[in-house]
């Protein structure tokens, strides 16, 4: 038995990419944080770790959590093996440290709840140690506010998909909807143009990179070549009823 | 010609019901403002007032705009006549007061461009005055986090609609998503529990009041009876691929 109450494992949404955007909240775990762990691509800084730069006490102890390398393995049971483990270590790390009682702040890109990584240690935590979500600002609505035009008015149906999805599906879904959001582009931006483009819907595609990072570029669909990064976000407003 | 140069309208969202969940941003932007203005319905202190309650600059001029009596007049050309009366009474006088050269902060229930009443101001302002958004925490995150379980995972694909819908465009919505969102929900209750019974998904939709606010409860659609609060939020959890 720990001599200790069991600390607590805080998934914390971190928003879109801009420091002041994270809420009074999570800026008051990241700024009292003694123990500090975040997801990373292997031999990156990461970008939730970029974003609270200067926010850190001196006396943090940082736990990254590099992705194994996966992009050689298809997705299927030996990607998903992969990650299995993966995701086992760190949640053995976090468990055990905060049955020391020490409290953990997991940092996250968006809203922990919505399509991130955190999730996967959310699962496997529960029933061992206390864990506090912290919900946060999502890359989407960075990126609509980033586009300067509401995605939804009145009655609109919004649709959020991943460009994962094959492209019959994707045509599919964007034909069928008010207000679209699309994420997860990368290397899927070839075949999500075609889907837009069969939908009918070219003509109202914007694509929004690094919404609410200093880098933030907000485009027309029809304006951008075949490539994209991994946080670019695909978007058609709906056009529902305004008074 | 004014002898100033015109002050800034800001559009500031102030997430789903806890302050400490808005931005630094915004809780910068409300705690300096000299000027705040707020929707709400007229003979009641407004949700979004209600949220900043303590954080007002003492010499802080409010400008509360009371929603006209609109639940008598079926939604129609005539509501839509009465709001846009409204919607531009509130704007002449934001606009006026920016053109002095003082800023304004208004303050919007989660994210101003997500289904959101500012936007009937942004879109008359725009070319009037600057104006500015800070995007913020949507309800519907608040609502997902309170249900303590992830809404999307891996390539689930996410319907948000309003449950003002047709009943048979409810139940196909329903039926033909991973992961739901219904917001708007109230009296529309009785028609929205129909829809996701036909759907085939009673058993894994959950409605959430009051999320991130004292009063939050989460409990299964089916321990609900035929009455809801305009603040709640019914769900379906997605089930995708989690290695």
């Amino acid at each position: 038995m720990s001599r200790h109450p069991p600390g607590t494992v805080h998934g914390v949404g971190l928003g879109p990419g801009a420091a002041d955007l994270m809420s009074v909240r999570a800026d008051r775990l990241v700024r009292a944080a003694r123990h500090v762990a975040y997801f990373r691509k292997a031999g990156r800084p990461g970008r939730a770790r970029r974003l609270v730069e200067g926010m850190l006490r001196p006396d943090a102890v940082e736990f990254a959590m590099d992705y194994p390398v996966t992009t050689e393995i298809p997705v299927g049971p030996a990607y998903n093996d992969c990650l299995s483990r993966f995701y086992a270590r760190c949640t053995d790390h976090l468990a055990r440290l905060a049955l020391t009682g020490e409290d953990v702040v997991v940092l996250c890109e968006g809203d922990p709840f919505f399509y991130g990584s955190f999730m996967h240690l959310h699962a496997r935590l529960l029933g061992q140690v206390p864990v506090q979500v912290v919900p946060g600002i999502t890359g989407m609505s960075g990126a609509w506010t980033a586009s300067g035009v509401p995605i939804t008015w009145g009655e609109d149906v919004l649709t959020v998909a991943t460009a994962t999805l094959p492209e019959d599906e994707l045509t599919r879904r964007i034909a069928d909807t008010d207000a679209l959001v699309v994420m997860k582009i990368g290397r899927h931006l070839p075949k999500l143009r075609r889907a837009v483009l069969a939908a009918g819907r070219g003509d109202n595609a914007w694509l929004v990179e690094y919404a609410a990072m200093p880098e933030q570029r907000v485009r027309r669909l029809a304006e951008v070549g075949d490539e994209a990064p991994y946080f670019s976000i695909l978007l058609i407003h709906g056009q529902g009823r305004r008074p």
